[in-house]
C-alpha cells in the first residue's frame, strides 16, 4: 500500500467483500448489498461499480485465473528440463492455492453462476494453464524421463490435486504451504514416473 | 423399485430434489419451497418430514459420508496385500465419485452451512474413511512395499484426489467412470512409491 493511497480503492473492497461473501454463503446466497455493506459502502453502491453480481464474479474468476496462468509460465520459462518444470511449476501452483485458499475456492467452485459467455472465457483461461502442464508432461514423455499411458488425464489430476488444496487448507492446520507445496511436487513427480 | 412400490417416498424424493437444488444454486441460494415444489410437494411439505433445510443437508451428508465409508471397508476387507488394497480402494472411491458426482459435489463443498454439532459428526465420519486408507499406506510403508515421506499427507492427497473428480466429471466427458477409476489406481501407487 503506498503513502499515496492508504485505504484500498473501492473496486478492492468490493472484490475483497465479495470473495468473502461468496466463500461463505455461496453466489446465490450473497446479495448486492450484503457486498457493498461488508465493503463499508451504501447498499447500491456495487452497482457504481458493476453492472450486476455475476460481473463482479466475473471478473474475479477472469484476474484470479489469469494470475494463476501468469504463475505457471513464469515457474516453467527459465527452466528446460521437463522434471524441474513440472517441479517448480507443481510446488508454485500448490503454494498459491493454500496460501489464496478462499479466494481459490470461490473462482473454482463458483463458476456454474457464471452467464455462458463468461464461462467460456474462463474455461479458454483454465485451457491455457492445463496446456501449460500438458506441454511439460508430453515433452517429458517424449524425451523419455516420465511414463505415463494418458499424459492428459494425467496432467488433469496433477492440477486436480492442486485444486483440491484450496477446498482443505486451512491456516490453523498441520502444514505450512510451503510443507504442501514441496510434498506435492514429489507427488506429482511420481505420478508422470519420473526416473 | 419394487412392484409394490412404483413411485419413490417423499423423503427420497425430497432428498433427490434438494441434492439438485444444493448443486445448482448452494445450500443459502435453495429455499425449502423450492426443494418442496421440485419434489412435487406443497411449498411446505419439506417441514413434515425434516425440521429444517440445514437437518435434510446433514442427513444427506450422513448417509452420503456412511456410504462412502462402508464402500471403502468392503474395498480393503477381501484383500490382505497393501498394493491390491489401495488399488481397489482407489478405483472404488474415485468410481464413485465420477457416477454420483452430484450429490458428491453437494456434500463435500456445502459442509460450511452445517451446525457445529452437525459437521463435528461429519468429520467423524470422514476421519474414519482416512483411517481406512491411512491404514493401508501405513502398513505398506512398515513392509516395505511402500516409500513416501509423509503417509499422512499422501493420504489425504489420494482422497483430495477422488474427491475433485466430483468437481470435474460429466457424463458427456472424455472418459467413463472406469477409466477414470482404472487411472486413478495406477496414479495412487506412484504416489505411495509401490514397488
Amino acid at each position: 500500500m503506498s503513502a499515496s493511497s492508504p485505504v484500498p480503492d473501492a473496486r478492492t473492497r468490493l472484490a475483497a467483500a465479495a470473495v468473502d461473501a461468496f466463500a461463505a454463503r455461496g453466489f446465490h446466497g450473497t446479495t448486492t448489498r450484503d457486498i457493498s455493506t461488508t465493503a463499508g459502502m451504501s447498499p447500491a453502491a456495487l452497482y457504481v461499480h458493476h453492472r450486476s453480481k455475476e460481473e463482479l464474479l466475473f471478473e474475479l474468476a477472469r484476474l484470479g485465473h489469469l494470475r494463476v496462468l501468469d504463475l505457471v509460465r513464469a515457474s516453467v520459462a527459465p527452466l528446460s528440463d521437463p522434471v524441474a518444470q513440472l517441479g517448480q511449476l507443481v510446488e508454485d501452483f500448490v503454494r498459491d492455492h493454500a496460501e489464496a485458499h478462499t479466494g481459490a475456492r470461490v473462482i473454482n467452485y463458483e463458476l456454474a453462476a457464471l452467464r455462458p459467455e463468461h464461462l467460456a472465457e474462463i474455461r479458454t483461461i483454465r485451457h491455457e494453464i492445463d496446456l501449460v502442464l500438458r506441454e511439460v508432461i508430453e515433452r517429458g514423455v517424449a524425451t523419455g524421463v516420465f511414463t505415463t499411458p494418458d499424459p492428459r488425464m494425467t496432467a488433469l489430476a496433477v492440477l486436480s490435486l492442486g485444486i483440491d488444496v484450496a477446498r482443505w487448507y486451512r491456516e490453523e492446520g498441520r502444514w505450512t504451504p510451503d510443507e504442501v507445496a514441496a510434498h506435492y511436487r514429489l507427488l506429482a513427480l511420481r505420478m508422470v514416473g519420473a526416473a
